[in-house]
């Protein structure tokens, strides 16, 4: 047997293992009881010992360095490539400090619940201090093992590739526009009336809305489902893909577009290739393009007005109500497209998100890299929102910089090797780390350059209007959920659109829809 | 470290990946899309190859060895008992006979899903002869291990220390007085007439009310759920038992019952003592205790007098039908309780079931010993219906000998070291095998016995009336839950009724019922 063939033997026993653990972690989430909790999490943990152990086996060495002297065929080096990036990433950073951050971030995310709600800097500022100063080892170790910055090595475990270089220029692009342009949308629909949503919209019936919609978006349920959890996410395997959602009985609206943004989580991962079934070339290429699919679903096709015109009649339907103004097509486009400036992320519309977002990378990259002290956040955090949304955020933490729980609990680096879990994010909220933030703005703006590139060969509006989207899930899957990770981002992406990343078309997309 | 406490560690680590494999089985009954299935089976397959693989793992032996040693209280005895039970029970039989009956076993169950419908014994049994071959050798080397028969040691696997010799006296008892009873029954039973369940009785509505039944019996929702699956079951483990019933929208009464008998093994399951969890002597003790607590719940509670008024009353409620004949107590008791003798096993009811066992158990005790041969099976099978039941199967080999896949699938040596598995034998079917049977009718008689010494003490019928049931789980707990596997069965049953088992009980509970 070749050493590459021990590897991929090696590489599709671990998924094996990773497989019991994305199913264990759905089910924690959507359907365990709470007097479960305790052995669950003793089986995980000890699952990922288990899997950490595979990961990092001592053969595996050899093995690696015994195949790259292999003939391999292009598909192949890829494949080697992929797997060595998770073994690289599961053996770089030392076990004990992993365990030290593990045991940081516990304590610190534990405090962090009662800490938020009062307020209280000091209490979480002191645990923060371990927190940071553990990343900043782990990256300078990992930076060391690449030849990167400290930070650029963070930005890898999500975005192999992505570089401070790179996000700065996209970035600095983004800020020169962006708030001048969410002052004028804001001008604009300052005079427009809404209908809100009012009544009660059951469970049973919204979950019957949300299992139409997903057919609509060719969801495979032959390979999937759709179920209930606090935090929505997308997980399972790509054979058996769990998506979630919660309901408010009170408002339909964001349980809807919840399910469309998962749904493109999830068929991105029904549509990996087979051929690579359990290898890491196989797996969704990086965090931001996981997104990119994900906003693509929810912000170009869900919010469009042909697809919102579907949401309006299939929602009338379910909750009986043809001539409630609430689910006009007009009214629930306003709803899906109304702008806010806001404090916190997770509730931000799609044109002020990106302003949350290069926030805390700028706050992050610098933290990272010794930069800027960790006391020094809160004052940033402050001057930047002033800057790009125009409101304070003085002596109020607790909606400013201790709303996320990314830079709280940095547990990750035991998970990131493993994309198959990448659309899990959602809900593995308390495993976030430093340099998972800019991933959400890429996703957008590859979403946009995905877009813009379509429509030079598929009538996009057309394929929305007629119900049948097909032709734009062809050329989805033919251009990314077919190629997984066989390609590097940046050549994904060449090919895909015949340019690199550029903010460009997320501008075009924005003043288009809101201007 | 104490090689005591070596091996508690070891088990202890055994338990989370047998966890991780009883959550991914009730997945895949309760939730999984079709599609889903073939990385599901290799990532269960690799679960049981990597418990296998730490089950016989070589340093054993010698931990064992000086373990028996070390100075050990009581409850470490028994703790170090059970380890070495199922460590003996998963090295006990070579790894390539264990392959070869899967193989075996696969091939003929397959076949016989076909084989069955077209009544083909002269196709089913031209692969059941390679089965039936596999078991004996698995017998012969399982009886030479532990120096018992054949049979004996295959009872063993189900039932720790039951004996032919014990079978051979309890059911010849049960062949005395059994054939004569159901006639008795039947001509009592002839002249009531009953009105049964018509019209629709939606899935909602039926879960709902065995949600309040569950309640009615304690089930501890913090602790476990009720889900569907084709086959009912229950599963999971002990902090979240996952029980599981299918519904018939044509009648609630099977599903209704089956969530009690379910209930009943959910509750010996969360009972389990806590200081033991994860550890064998924490776990159930035998197949038959388990089915006796399913059937104590079934059969002694859910089919008394008292219990059936609640049924009556909750199921009235729900349906809305307070006026309707089908609900009311007499005419629910009676549907309960009916009499017919029948082909098929599953379908039995309490009074006619004890044949079906006890005629498959004195077959597969002289196949397996070698006194008859597989070809003779057939006939055998219909000389003892007539003489049980009176009935012929004569060239009716569907719902004669083929009727049952436990004879056509023995795989469960792979698993039963694990009972904690042991409550999900009812979809496990294919996993069932020689030596299993028994373990029915022995759970029926310690359910009788139970509650003849219950009785004694805890006034059963004013606490069902009551709906207050904790006096009689309080019983059970002390007795049989909170005991797990500290005792032997012969003693765990000494010392919760003053004598061993014996079927006077069960003739008592049949004839107070039935005639």
């Amino acid at each position: 047997m070749s050493n590459y063939d021990k590897l991929t033997s090696h590489y599709q026993t671990l998924s094996h293992f990773n497989h019991a653990q994305a199913m264990l972690g759905w089910d924690a989430a959507a359907n365990m009881p709470s007097g479960g909790s305790e052995a669950r999490s003793n089986a995980m943990a000890e699952l990922s010992v288990h899997i950490h152990r595979l990961s990092t086996q001592p053969q595996l060495e050899e093995w690696f360095g015994n195949a790259e002297q292999e003939s391999l065929n292009t598909e192949q080096t890829a494949s080697l490539r992929e797997m060595k990036r998770q073994w690289q990433q599961a053996t770089m950073v030392p076990e004990d400090l992993v365990q030290a951050q593990s045991i940081a971030g516990s304590k610190c995310e534990h405090a962090w619940r009662s800490q938020r709600q009062e307020n209280d800097w000091t209490g979480f500022e002191k645990n923060w201090k371990d927190v940071v100063a553990l990343s900043r080892e782990e990256a300078k170790i990992r930076g060391a093992a690449l030849g990167l910055t400290p930070y650029d090595a963070m930005l890898d475990k999500y975005e192999p590739g992505t570089t401070t270089a790179s996000l700065n220029t996209l970035f600095t692009d983004v800020k020169i526009w962006l708030p001048e342009l969410i002052e004028n949308v804001l001008e604009k629909q300052k005079s427009e009336s809404i209908t809100l949503p009012s009544g009660t919209f059951s469970t049973a019936t919204q979950k019957a809305l949300g299992l139409e919609v997903m057919k609509l978006l060719n969801f495979d349920f032959d390979r999937g489902r759709l179920d209930q959890s606090v935090h929505p996410f997308c997980g399972g395997v790509p054979t058996d893909v769990r998506i979630t959602t919660r309901y408010d009985e009170q408002d339909f609206v964001q349980a809807l577009m919840g399910i469309v943004h998962e749904t493109g989580h999830a068929r991105y991962e029904q549509g990996l290739p087979k051929a690579f079934a359990g290898l890491p070339v196989g797996e969704a290429r990086s965090m931001g393009i996981h997104e990119s699919q994900s906003l693509f679903f929810e912000m170009q096709i869900g919010r469009s007005k042909p697809f919102i015109s579907h949401l309006s009649r299939l929602s009338a339907e379910a909750f009986n109500a043809h001539n409630d103004p609430v689910f006009a097509e007009d009214n629930l486009y306003k709803i899906y497209t109304q702008v806010e400036k806001g404090f916190i992320r997770v509730d931000a519309d799609e044109l002020t998100y990106p302003a949350h977002v290069i926030l805390r990378y700028e706050i992050e990259r610098d933290l990272i890299n010794g930069v800027i002290e960790h006391t020094d956040v809160p004052a940033l955090w402050d001057e930047k929102m002033q800057a790009a949304l125009g409101i304070s955020t003085k002596d109020n933490f607790k909606n400013g910089c201790m709303q996320d729980i990314h830079w709280t609990d940095p547990k990750s680096n035991k998970i990131t090797h493993n994309y198959k879990n990448g659309c899990m994010q959602d809900v593995h909220w308390s495993d976030g780390s430093f340099g998972y933030f800019p991933s959400y703005t890429l996703g957008a703006m590859y979403a946009a350059q995905f877009m813009s590139t379509m429509n030079k060969t598929v009538n996009v509006e057309a394929a929305i209007q007629s119900g049948d989207l097909s032709p734009i899930f062809q050329w989805l899957s033919d251009n990314i959920w077919s190629q997984a990770s066989l390609h590097t981002t940046d050549e994904l992406v060449k090919r895909a659109t015949g340019e690199t990343l550029n903010a460009t078309h997320f501008k075009k997309h924005l003043e288009e829809r809101y201007l």
